[in-house]
């Protein structure tokens, strides 16, 4: 069986790089093209000191980042040349990069928002962009493998999730598909290490603005992640979900812990919240479910494709459910690895940490 | 005009260096005793090597730690050796020796949990201890200036509120005395620096399980600050306020930043909240009422006595107050100390930055 | 006594920004004019969440930034509207607008290191650049008051030493003014704060780039600041002096520690070097000479302007001399306003930490 | 072939614990006996939050920890249960169980310094204790296996370097080698992440005492580590080297970097350097010699089994060797698998990252 040859591209950002090492360690993919607007001419181990988490200097290291108007000048056709495309570029940029590789037949797992949204006109309002390709939209798959494993294994472009809606989404999944959130209002608390941000050039990014700090950016109705959420809350649901989202910027490198706060009929319980979710998610490699009494942190996540679950009851029929990513992998490249092995059809966790 | 001669029962910990190092830089009070069961015999400048804040190397850090045995076993009437006396104790701690030192006439301020609930009962619920000076808690008032300024000034017993509530209750204060909380719900999802956790050593409290981690603890209904929270939301709102309370482990030193969700009735807005705000706390020095689109952040208050408190937004009839302190400042030693300049006459902001 | 009017060129890097914290706490000085060519229009406290480390929000923070053009153009003479002007710029930016502000007859403190050099031909190797006021050089002081304070007394140009140079002269000139290092070879092993880098954007900044890394850089004989060091060496040492120093990034945001390797004649001891290092530096409020057997460590001096020297034996006649100051105090802010307390005939102290 | 069954004494500590989990990875090596004093009855996966680096979650984190009591009364022979013991215990409480274990004819690698020092005059000198079993101080190997490969492939018992000691000895042996180094005098100023103090409560260790702080200790002629590194380089060298040795404390939780001083003969450069060292670590997988111009970082091999080695001038003939190793990986735990492998004739980096 060959290789699966893979582009990547805009591979100097936090989550190129990090997909970039991932796939340093898959025994079935190569990186065989990166692309940098910046850095086109240098090769991809001079980019970062950070070195590959799993440590396998391979190949992919050496390549030479090339500018994106190489890729389209190559004389050889595109499908030729590669089998799958991943996009780490920024919203909006994305697209019609991705159009151009499924013209040329290339399988394409994009990492912006670009096809998250069903609705162009959501887009639109919450990206302040007209979509360029409104008309893939619906061959679009939203990569949350958890949830639609056998679209995403059919699917030629899948929408890999926004780190913060993969926290929140699939901590609440199990109840969402049982009707148990609509007409509901959910508050999620979430808490990002810096990466999430970026690595692009920011003063809010600084060391020093972050570090020994903690704040909120974005609350209220301001940030864009929350589309994403109450598009697929409302779809499992069967009915509109209100979501109250509260991004915060931690001083660490990495991870995404959610705080939500939900509202159940009677009769639930932390248990019964355990056992309900141990079912949804058994035999799923990348959700731990804890038992009652343990919650999650990011320190068990971290460097992992793993989404820990927990649950905690605030009196009454109110409770919480804490869950923990980390950013760069189950909440951007790792995930998207998890997509490509599905689209291949290779074992869903080849590459990845469980 | 003399000074205030004071004595520290607990000077080890955090907070009883912080108070120490806030009264090197106060005009009108001398730490004149300081009691340390583990550290008696030592110096106070022995115990620490973070320097004061303000960089006054004041007698007070020659100071030898004495036992608390030695204070009671002295010769002289504790009256005549001190004026005020703050206890910096865990809680149970701390109870019979307020009681013994307000016996000998002494004006006391205490850190502890131990004068803060009003009804016997629900302290037993919560810290699981028979209280030990039950008809003293009538006595002591609530320290949170902004709101007990006049009962403070007359107080020979304050009860210095904790860190946590003092973030949460000066951010609803202005709402629960007008009666917008009563019979609602809040959410209060809160994340505090290490210093909060004290300077016991613990696991939990060792750098290498702090630093890069981020977790929820004790949530639900099961920090005991919740207590105090309810106790006097009830009170301004009349009518019982139920708090949801979700405290988080930060890795920063020092900052509490509470995120808080509510219901309001129709008509409110950001601009509106920040009206009542401001002029609820007018002339307030330590209360800092951000205007509409900035919010708060611990960078903004660590270091100083002050809580900001900023809005938005979060759709409907919902907004969202992010509030900030310096856990140690204002929520402990900073405000004991505006505490003291209420109760003895002087000018509140003394030896305080705001 | 009037107030002395201050005008900061460079208001909105970090030392500063530093400057015009303690400034504001200053009780004789105001800062009236404060200059940014990016944040030209907006308000000294728009630019930084940061509080005033000792949080007096007075006018200085509600001041509006200008752009250096409209200083020049003022029709007022700059000598009536401000006494001392304290450059915060770039090195080589700096130097046309000392000049510019001397000949207006204004007393200048520079803090980049364009009047440090003695000789022209110095400085034009180590900054690449052709002097534009050499004849200034000679009358410009060399701004460590601990070894030239009757000079900056009487100076109307104090060249502000670097942050590391402050940190390893004053760990060494008790040794150098005796002839001790003469023709010896120092190790200057030093490890910096990011805020030393400053609060320009460059991906070495950028907090998951620093934070859970440390690592050398500019070693060898490559740094900057190794002229400052070598040349005030050799003036107190009456012979040339070789320091081979070496830098590192630290991720805390303030703070250098200098640990440096000397080899001395026989006959000295630890406790001798603590003798000879407190006469030295008696009576001096920001120099603490610890004891035998203790270090110094960066919480000693985080937010002072103090600097801490200590001392271990190595073996035969080799010695380490461990120096902490706060970079952005002693290393830059504070230690101008030191100078310009001298420079104005006030306490030296005044408006700083010890 | 069949698989290596493991014992572990000493498992809840932080080389303890990162060898398990370097573990989980290995193909032909089972964790099956795990032993804690403290622990005992638990499972080795309720010891820590922080997941296994590589994330497989075997059988070996369901182990019940034993105390070791109940190892040496299992009626069952040792040599029948387990191949293989791992010591990560402290100084002196490993030597009796590595000698009862020997005796029983089980291989053993020792993590603490016991069968470090080749004389027991010198162990006892610097550890302050008599050693127990000095006649196995012949049989034991010194675990470097860039050095001594051979004898460790033949070894019964192995003695795993200490982290300074191996981030010092890779950085100098190539020279040492070659006698650059006899009669000279080496500076080391090494900076360690918290993790090298051990998971022990200690007041030193508390997050709030070591963020934001940096900070010699030991200093001087100090530190045990010093020993081993002079035994070394002395028989490398063919006579005795003199180091100084200057330990830090870094607010990080993994990484050494060493930074050392050496004078050579003339002729040498930093491009010689490379070449020397290229040749001397040629083929090895786990020494990174960096070119010219470059120099070591932690972020280069955190989380890796290995060593980055680079060179700075410092004028005439005076050089430093930057080297950064990850001290629970090849400071400690990853060393320890590198030597097992070698020990039962594996591929050397078996379970290892690079």
């Amino acid at each position: 069986m060959e290789q699966i040859r893979v582009g990547v591209f805009g591979a100097s950002g936090y989550t190129g790089y990090e997909l970039i090492k991932l796939l340093a360690n898959h025994e079935r993919a190569d990186v065989v093209m990166a692309t940098s607007q910046r850095y086109a001419g240098q090769r991809v181990s001079d980019l970062y000191t950070r070195p590959p988490a799993l440590g396998v200097r391979g190949a992919q290291f050496d390549l030479t980042l090339v500018d994106v108007d190489a890729v389209w000048a190559g004389e050889t056709p595109l499908a030729e040349r590669i089998d799958a495309a991943f996009f780490c570029l920024p919203h909006g940029e994305s697209m019609p990069m991705v159009a151009r590789v499924r013209e040329a037949g290339v399988r394409a797992i994009d990492l912006s928002a670009d096809f998250r949204l069903r609705d162009p006109a959501v887009y639109s309002r919450w990206y302040n962009k007209t979509h360029v390709a409104p008309e893939m939209l619906k061959e679009a798959v939203y990569g949350l493998p958890e949830v639609y494993r056998e679209q995403i294994a059919g699917a030629d472009l899948v929408a890999n999730p926004g780190c913060y809606p993969t926290s929140v989404l699939l901590a609440l999944y199990p109840l969402a598909r049982e009707g148990r959130l609509a007409g509901g209002r959910i508050i999620a608390d979430s808490k990002s290490g810096t990466s999430g941000a970026g690595r692009k050039l920011r003063l809010s990014s600084h060391f020093c603005e972050v570090n020994e700090d903690f704040k909120p950016y974005s609350i209220g109705r301001a940030h864009r992640h929350l589309s994403e959420m109450e598009q697929e809350l409302g779809v499992w649901s069967g009915g509109a979900v209100r979501v109250t989202f509260s991004p915060h910027l931690l001083p660490v490198n990495r991870g995404i812990l959610s705080t939500i706060y939900v509202t159940l009929e009677a009769g639930w319980s932390v248990e019964r919240l355990v056992e309900v979710y141990s079912a949804a998610y058994a035999g799923e490699a990348f959700v731990q479910v804890l038992p009652a009494g343990r919650l999650a942190a990011l320190a068990d996540v971290v460097q992992t494709n793993r989404c820990a679950i927990s649950f905690a009851h605030a009196g009454g029929d109110d409770y919480i459910v804490a869950s923990a990513i980390d950013n760069l992998v189950k909440g951007a490249s790792g995930q998207a690895v998890q997509n490509m092995n599905l689209m291949f059809g290779l074992d869903e966790g080849m590459g990845l940490v469980g």
